[in-house]
């Protein structure tokens, strides 16, 4: 595997950082992550603006052009020799010298093989927990999952394969996947505020308004569990279906027409995508 | 300065961690930190004792005795030759294959030279801001301070040197240190909920039971600011007058009495710890 740190190509072995570095003394980075299908990186201009975004919300500056960076992926996606492959690019607060004030920041980007989801994954669909918890900055894709990693004994415990999040007012998220709701007269509602923007999240909601109504707003616990349909989305988990929450099973606890539906459109939105590149 | 990872001594050129390792995947990291006066580790016992229950509370596994992490520390105190250094002790979710499920913990402990507030420091004090901002799994001492970093632009702006955290319910932490108040009426009060376990806490604590009565509670924002003096603890900032608070002056704008008091009690009682050693 190949890897880019600080203007230059270099093994995946040589992929290391000083523990003075921001990420290590304060868990102060951000990162994206998108794949590669047959080679061809997938809605690289989103995850190049969000990533861009989290950058500056974060006021840590990427001193390198959009340009260079798709270069920099696509010799790494060449070197590793992997179709389908994931990159992943942090840049982080650098080696700051009194561990607590930003520096330079180093940018390291990572190209390795990655798993999706497939058709059986979603035929078998997942069961989830809530758990109150509201990310912290949650419009920057920064690397604080602190609160997911140290969750998941309580999953393994509960037999379950993913957590979500709510705060007092409503749903939010998974820690890395989107969650949609449909409600049982039809419409497609996802959360817009205090969650992160995700690629997947965001063409869906292009896809699906030509199937049915599509709200972006807050959905309370109570309606989520009224829900016709819910699933999730994600680079890695494209479209999947949840079918239990809390041990409640959702609809027949199978994946519920809408959701296969969409699943299928999204399956040709990417086949399309990679042709027209 | 000298480093020790994976059960060997290296220089702190080779305290370098692979990209893989959950620090920088997922921000999954507990560390503590003490400092040394003359070559000793100060209150050892007490930054050991944060450490285990830290690594517990998150899961991950310390494979090393209390007893070998002393030596190890005295070792690097040697071969650093520094008489005042600031110890770290990391202990990190391991280069995780998934780069979300914990592995192998990976220890690594550094010795560099530190910085310590000075008397005169303490004659000046510090000007803070509050902000709202609950820490994630507060009992636990992670590498998560991305809300405090990034906030470090609001401090220039305002001129203050710290912010300090409030609940819906009550003031609870500086980002670094613990919160002192003392009332009109001569008690000292501290937060004891959703805060970390300072060690300078629980010596001021200690110390001050013998002066004034000592209360354990939450401290409402109002409270706050009707306070007579208003102190941070921390293992570099020893005792610091907090001298204003969103820019209202607290007492007379200078270290109180009382605040002073403890400031030289814990001089004496850390030079005691010193002599006993």
């Amino acid at each position: 595997m190949a890897a880019f740190f600080k203007n230059r190509f270099i093994t995946n072995e040589e992929a290391l950082l000083h523990v003075s570095d921001l990420s290590m003394q304060r868990g102060y980075a951000v990162f994206d992550f998108l794949r590669t299908v047959n080679g061809t990186p997938l809605f690289i201009d989103d995850h190049l603006n969000r990533f861009y975004a989290s950058a500056e919300a974060i006021h840590l500056q990427l001193r390198i052009s959009r340009d260079e960076i798709i270069s920099v992926i696509r010799e790494l996606i060449k070197r590793s020799g992997l179709t389908e492959a994931g990159i992943r690019m942090m840049l982080t607060g650098g080696y700051s010298p009194d561990s607590y004030t930003p520096a330079e920041p180093n940018l390291i980007i990572t190209c390795n093989p990655v798993k999706t989801a497939t058709a059986e994954d979603f035929e078998k669909g997942i069961a989830v927990i809530t758990y109150p918890h509201q990310r912290e900055l949650p419009h920057i894709k920064s690397i604080n999952y602190l609160t997911a990693v140290w969750l998941q004994p309580l999953l393994k415990e509960k037999q379950a394969d993913d957590v979500l999040y709510y705060n007092a007012s409503s749903i939010t998220e998974f820690p890395r996947s989107n969650i949609f709701i449909i409600t049982t007269d039809n419409k497609l509602i996802t959360p817009k505020l205090n969650v992160l923007s995700g690629v997947t999240r965001k063409n869906i909601v292009s896809i699906a308004a030509s199937i049915l109504p599509v709200e972006e707003r807050d959905i309370s616990t109570t309606e989520l569990m009224q829900a016709a349909e819910v699933f999730l989305t994600s680079t890695t988990k494209k479209i999947m279906p949840v079918i239990s929450i809390d041990q409640k099973i959702i609809g027949d606890g199978h994946p519920g027409p809408i959701t296969r539906k969409l699943y299928q459109q999204f399956i040709a939105w990417e086949k399309n995508y990679l042709v027209n590149r």
